[in-house]
């Protein structure tokens, strides 16, 4: 029998970083091309417990089918968490809880995009965000992203030059660049989207993660009522419990439900009981704290370390959170043929390649410094600096 | 600003059965409309047992990231489910681990689905599927099905008529109907589609709630490789812990991996390694024997409750396993009415209609008899016979 498979299956492709990472998994290999958080700051004694409690007390409700919305304490406490952070006024029927924000992207792209639909992106961009979009065939394009955030006058060309569905942004340590959004920036992207018809998506998984600097609201604050926010406990709790939310106006959430029970009737029921006996009756503010000192001093070391080891042609973002930087080879330099220098003296990261849309990239890499020790870290920048000078010195194709 | 949702989020509505459970819900009302395994067969003890033992023996790994595939060891145990029960000779590439049967359908949908393909579905056929579907915006085509199983001349016909991209059957104790495939029927389905173009998919989530007769072999037994078969620990284990599979080949499972990672990443990871720890170190035998028992039991008394109190003008199934009866009310009488006044008497199922898409089914209707005990099930198909009788004397309008 011939397999005719579905247009949108031949558009997606599989991960560019998941085949990566096969080849990055031998034990000599330092790798910096994986997303992983530190399995170091996972809270495995207090999960065990909060999964105790939930199936001793709540017993087999923990175990029963549950509504497509999600567990109604954890999206109570979702809620909750944006009021008391950034005096947002979200009610609990603001939120859909979803299975990471993969999931949460991939609803969206269901209930807004056809085909052929416009949508805006940071460039670079998230690459999970490209593949979730691309299954539903819409038009991505570019707005360039800068140390200050998503560039203003470019958003309005874009916006003016087609309509746009929807603006998809990471405006806290961004993956993959690790840039934010300064303060003016948040306030000029608000009002260039003010009173267009494109919905602002608003990703943050990272907030928590800041270890330099001041908190800024998210764009919402600015932006008032009317976007899409999108968040996660996988880079504060644990990635593997596939737990994240969308918030989002009561008429969206109630479409997102409606092909959420479509696409699989709910999200673990166990895990979310589970995850919600833990923050409420854990000292998440310490552990927080302490992934924060644990990447900020990952992310010093990888600073100093490329400082002292890297060529001085090469350009680096320098982060105030997040699990990510950038770096910028001169021009012409490709960054898959250093992969493969590299790879040869035992390190490895991501390509910039996959993060772009319009074919651009091609000198750019990303670092992961949230898993790996700071020995590693000095130890593989070394590596690095090494294959820099190399391909530096090699001659351009 | 105005909502402009894509046309696939105006085609899916809301699940009418989520809406019934709503009204249903009232502690007055003897509910028979859920589809709810009864949450006394649940091994919550078991469960909170290997919840402990994967948090302390594995730790972090428990709760990091996983690939899309799913727990390898989970894996392997269901494509050896499958060897040592039917001697398939499935091999764990074969598997993907999902996040229940429903995402299985909405994968298989993504991967296979363009706009106006044509699916075969049974008349009657599983709601949940229909809805995962329509997001693909296929032509759904009914092939009847009787106490035999799908009609093999309509298949025939069906399939003659136009190329089918996918048959999409549900083999033992279908939802909504109750009703099995005899081993003839098995065989002639089988070779009815042998050697056309159309994906055979066997979605078997109640295999293992046979409470009478003699198991029988899937359709793959028939058929040979080539087809997909979907399963769930939903019915047997926990349906909160959402975990199901796909079993295809691994050309098909490549693609559903790409668009899996694309939707959710993966699923629960640390459900996967509870739900694994249980399978290996519980009396998984002994816990489903209790199930079969239980819904045996209490799928007898709805028979002999039926056959006391409703008027011998009504059809009904006897399901030898599964979770659901399926009734038929004499030409003309509406099961919409019947249920409004069925609720007048505090009593509830899921009216027919929704499992058609040709518009038919008006006067059908759905029982699960797994969530009641055997005392509300015999005072509420009481009630039922009751309101039946009101019904079958009112003037049919």
């Amino acid at each position: 029998m011939e397999m005719r498979f579905s247009r949108r299956a031949s558009a997606v492709k599989r991960s560019f970083i998941r085949e990566i990472l096969k080849v990055t998994q031998r034990p000599d290999i330092i790798s910096f091309a994986g997303g992983l958080p530190n399995p170091a700051s996972f809270p495995v004694a207090d999960i065990a417990r909060a999964a105790q409690t939930v199936l001793s007390r709540d017993g087999a409700a923990a175990l029963q089918y549950q509504t497509t919305e999600g567990f109604a304490p954890l999206r109570a406490w979702i809620a909750e968490h944006y009021n008391r952070e950034w005096n947002l006024g979200v009610s609990p029927a603001e939120i859909l809880v979803t299975s990471g924000p993969q999931q949460s992207i991939d609803l969206l792209g269901k209930v807004f995009i056809n085909a052929g639909d416009r949508i805006l992106l940071e460039r670079p961009s998230y690459l999970g965000a490209i593949q979730a979009f691309q299954v539903y065939e819409p038009e991505l394009v570019h707005v360039p992203l800068s140390e200050e955030g998503l560039d203003v006058a470019s958003l309005r060309a874009a916006l003016d030059e087609a309509p746009a569905k929807m603006v998809y942004v990471v405006p806290n340590f961004q993956n993959p660049s690790g840039l934010s959004y300064s303060e003016p920036a948040r306030r000029a992207v608000c009002d260039a989207l003010r009173g267009r018809d494109a919905l602002l998506v608003e990703d943050d998984p990272y907030a928590a993660l800041r270890f330099r600097g001041t908190p800024l609201p998210p764009l919402r604050s600015y932006y008032g009522a009317g976007s899409v926010m999108l968040g996660t406990f996988s880079k504060t709790v644990s990635p593997g419990i596939r737990t994240g939310w969308v918030c989002a106006p009561p008429e969206i959430i109630e479409r997102l439900v409606t092909l959420k029970q479509a696409a699989d009737l709910h999200s673990d029921a166990l895990s979310q009981r589970i995850l919600h006996e833990y923050l409420t009756t854990s000292d998440t503010a310490a552990h927080i704290e302490k992934i924060r000192a644990m990447y900020g001093r990952q992310c010093d070391t990888m600073l100093s370390a490329i400082a002292e080891h890297c060529p001085s042609e090469v350009k680096y973002t320098r982060p105030e959170g997040g699990m990510f930087l950038w770096m910028t080879l001169p021009e012409g330099v490709s960054s898959l043929r250093l992969f493969d220098r590299a790879l040869a003296v035992g390190v490895a990261f991501v390509p910039g390649i996959p993060f772009y849309v319009d074919g651009g990239g091609d000198n750019t890499l990303r670092l992961n410094f949230s898993n790996s020790d700071e020995a590693r870290i000095r130890e593989g920048i070394e590596r690095l600096g090494k294959a820099m000078r190399e391909e530096l010195a090699a001659p351009r194709r």
